[in-house]
């Protein structure tokens, strides 16, 4: 059998058993999924979904909205952490418009699927209509479907989107049933009181839409269109049997979103990261997956997948290129 | 002042404040022993010291010596870890036997820093002569002004030698005035009753040697070939203002021989790896330090190191690539 043949491999290198740590279950589960003892990762991408989202002009950010679309500009000039990490590691960046309330010119690198320019405000309506939902899912699938013409094997999912830790906060509290507070952080920088203020708004907004248990309806009601792209892209990496770089607390929402329908998923991710906010461990922990990096980031943008992609690399370059104590006449353990 | 640049050249990059989280202390550190805000990594290297322990022969370990020239041999045809690793990341490698007991055939690409087969037996005598020790520690600053002349400026030291966590647990303990068994861990995987017998082993030599207080004589006493020639290479290293790269237990003992003598050397440490051991968390946090991957490597050789040093790339790159506020048009926050 292929588990026990990798393990074999694994535990047959020159090394005392067990000591490449994580990177021996990375070399394992990424064999598993390529149903091989001599995997390899093709093409690596990382795709970044931005969008706005109505809560955003509530007050729930200390960055104005229009961040959201001058992030976009930044991504497309090359100077933001997620270009420098992606250009490091040779890691293909597409960047999707998925609802950003700003007309690209025509000219720029941006993939356009924008649904509409921003989602609906929750403390008034659900964040998109069922159309616009689904339309968000369907865009996902068609970005990763693109993709996969490269015959791409790895894919990362960041995003941009002032206002969508409340979105993800909003999503992770109904999915898991939790407390509203145990569910926020303080995003990109709230003080005590941008704190207060952002709980009450997120909790107005639970209050409204009381009884809601369906997985796509709540992503529907209380979600982004970058994160429902996210979480159709992550749907059709995974029926590709591509492996799935998570990133962050949002993508880590998305993804909670979509092992929710269909558990199986999470054999083809990657938790690259968790970050400094409780809510992203404590959802990591919900789906009983650890992170590969500990590094403080909370910046989103796919930054925590870049920065794995190469230790990611070095869990297949060791099954790939070590010595067995038998090719090199080193003594085993006696 | 370079500190508040550097400090301001990070703030404002197009992130929120602290959001690239342990890679801004690093770009920080980095920028502060360069003494500029545009540092560069320079033909990084990583020094495998070798050498064999009279104790191993005690039964501290569960491989046998002779492992220790066999891993040798496999660093020189490049199948071990380490190998695969600065492959991947373009580290130069050097493998110096420091005190292996075996006999290298001339045409070997090992460097020969040879101060004798294997350290003494400290059940019986120190384990270096006062000679012994100094040469070591001169042959280590040797390895390192060969390295300086390629302009290296970062560089990492990795170790083989079966028996040298029992070497270095000794070290810790007399160094801090610690209890042995709060410095002891399983090695490369010890069970119980093998866990039990490695206490009552070092407890003797400990009884044996009591009242030693010097650093020096600490580590002439209780260390190992391969330890010394680390602890002289870290001091070279500093002295010639280079980035060290630490790695498991092994080198943050030598590190720790070193801060003994000269405190400002962690200016220039990074941290690489936090291993299983209990014993080297205790020792990072005795160090006041924090370590960049916690992968539950126990591995040593410099694998840490070379796993880490993309992150450590990466904290260089977004200091020197990505765009500020005012360059990207981003606005900052209210």
């Amino acid at each position: 059998m292929l588990t026990n043949e990798l393990q074999h491999t694994i535990d047959f290198k020159t090394k005392p058993l067990g000591a490449l740590g994580y990177l021996e279950h990375l070399a394992h589960k990424i064999g598993m999924v390529q149903k091989t003892t001599s995997p390899k990762l093709l093409n690596p991408h990382m795709v970044v979904f931005a969008a706005d989202h109505g809560i955003a002009t509530a007050g729930v950010s200390t960055y104005p909205p229009e961040v959201t679309y001058q992030m976009v500009m930044n991504f497309l000039s090359g100077g933001a952490a997620i270009n420098v990490f992606c250009r490091q590691h040779h890691i293909n960046i597409k960047i999707v418009d998925a609802g950003v309330n700003f007309d690209f010119p025509a000219d720029l690198e941006v993939i356009n699927k924008k649904v509409r320019k921003s989602s609906r405000n929750m403390l008034e309506e659900p964040a998109m209509t069922s159309e616009e939902y689904q339309q968000a899912l369907e865009n996902g699938k068609a970005v990763v479907n693109e993709i996969a013409k490269t015959d791409c094997n790895i894919i990362g999912f960041g995003e941009m989107g002032i206002g969508n830790t409340s979105a993800s906060s909003l999503m992770m509290s109904q999915l898991f049933d939790l407390p509203i507070v145990s569910c926020i952080g303080r995003g990109t920088g709230l003080n005590d009181e941008q704190l207060q203020n952002k709980i009450n708004i997120l909790s107005a907004v639970i209050e409204k839409y009381s009884g809601i248990k369906d997985t796509d309806e709540i992503a529907q009601t209380f979600g982004g269109l970058e994160i429902t792209q996210m979480i159709g892209a992550m749907e059709e990496a995974f029926r590709r049997n591509m492996l799935i770089m998570v990133d962050g607390f949002i993508a880590t929402v998305a993804i909670a979103t979509a092992w929710k329908k269909n558990p199986e998923i999470l054999n083809n991710c990657i938790f690259c990261h968790v970050s400094d906010e409780n809510a992203h461990h404590q959802l990591i922990g919900l789906l009983g997956q650890k992170a590969l990096l500990h590094l403080n980031l909370r910046l989103g943008e796919g930054t925590g997948c870049a920065l794995a992609y190469p230790i990611i690399q070095s869990a297949v370059n060791f099954l790939n290129e070590m010595s067995s104590f038998e090719d090199a006449n080193v003594s085993n353990r006696e």
